[in-house]
């Protein structure tokens, strides 16, 4: 059985300005690989409406697994929530479960509970609440779509909630080799043993180390014998001894 | 007359699978909203054949500029300038501009220019090539579609290269005014500003600092002015004084 698919959107004028580095796609890529959720596509888009309902509806028609990252907080451009619920044709509100659990983190720091801290507690019908142990405010699961606040630490702590819910596959297993020659030297080798062993995916990464040249090979695949058997392959191609 | 619009397409299995973050994204990001040319978009995609073709047509049929970044190496999975000539119905085939360009570096290194070398120099047809500094292989554009490599430090040399030959326009202007309260404090009276400068983006970036919860207001526009206004009102709904 092929490994289920899915897809990251995240939403955020500040990351298409440039003005913040993205960190969450680096973070739940890793972990959905180590889970054997294979990520195909990501996208970032800004916080527009329409933008929203677009993709959210495209992404969870194409993939099994959505992951959206940003605009759940309280102010007036954190508008994911409502868009969530506008692509998959559902009511939204203040949901109760949500606001006690808001209720009780601010009645107990004395802050009090005003309407855009109430923002938070807005839930489409039908969702499945996200916990949220850094901040509370929490994030949620509407059909297959899994939406989750853009602060890093915040994300991190979602995903670790989120993440031992789902149906992983069989994990991708790497190894890299290294070799001291340039890309363009091992290109035609790799070509060959790419072609012998369809089923792995084998990537060749370049560096610059002190000046010389050098290329990481990463074979990867969900045959563990396999990946070796290539791997194998390709040392005896570059021996180590001749590799600095 | 509004802004280009561009989409920013990140090919590569390497940032899908968590094996690499990405670079690319925030430093383009940053410089097209330096020189005024609005970023709606970027996707991230896997080396796959269909998947970019697909995406190569939408986003240069959706924006005025498309990057691409990734995939012009060497190797067999370099695929995107054959893919990107597919997309716009262009043949590709080695071409003698960069043929040259790359056997005199060759050469002048006494490297033999052997058949994945070759590659490089696949140009589609009517593509104009981007110059590479760094490693001498060439991008190019095709249409609307400026297709460069993944390497972060060519991808920087290929965007210093590209970027002074487009047209911008008014750069976004925008200015930080912090704040050492929490987000759902600043929420309401920032939504009301919000609403007062319909031109201008107003987003809160929330911070946790030894413990205690702050907000940077970023106010973002084409109209300096309208930036400086509306900074001065939201420094006189939180003053400074008030303010750490």
């Amino acid at each position: 059985m092929p490994n289920p698919t899915a897809a990251i959107l995240i939403i955020g004028d500040e990351i298409l300005s440039g003005r913040t580095r993205d960190a969450n796609m680096y973070l739940l890529a890793g972990e959905l690989t180590r889970i054997g959720i294979d990520l195909k596509e990501v996208r970032v888009i800004s916080d527009d409406r329409n933008a929203i309902v677009t993709t959210v509806r495209a992404l969870s028609d194409a993939y099994d697994h959505v992951f959206t990252s940003g605009g759940i907080g309280p102010t007036h451009d954190d508008i994911t929530a409502d868009c969530v619920a506008e692509a998959f044709g559902r009511s939204i509100g203040v949901r109760d479960d949500a606001r006690a659990l808001l209720g009780a983190h601010y009645e107990a720091r004395g802050v009090e509970f005003n309407e855009a801290r109430m923002r938070m507690a807005r839930i489409p019908e039908g969702a499945t609440l996200i916990e949220n142990p850094v901040s509370i405010a929490p994030g949620f699961s509407l059909e297959n779509t899994h939406v989750m606040a853009g602060v890093p630490n915040v994300f991190a702590a979602m995903v670790a909630s989120i993440l031992p819910t789902l149906t992983g596959g069989k994990p991708l297993l790497s190894q890299t080799y290294r070799i001291n020659r340039p890309e363009s030297t091992v290109a035609e080798p790799l070509g060959i043993l790419a072609q012998k062993y369809p089923a792995l995916s084998m990537g060749s990464y370049p560096f610059a180390n002190n000046g010389a040249f050098g290329t990481n090979i990463v074979i990867r695949g969900q045959d563990g014998a396999k990946v070796d058997a290539a791997i194998l392959e390709l040392a005896a191609l570059f021996p180590a001894h001749e590799n600095g």
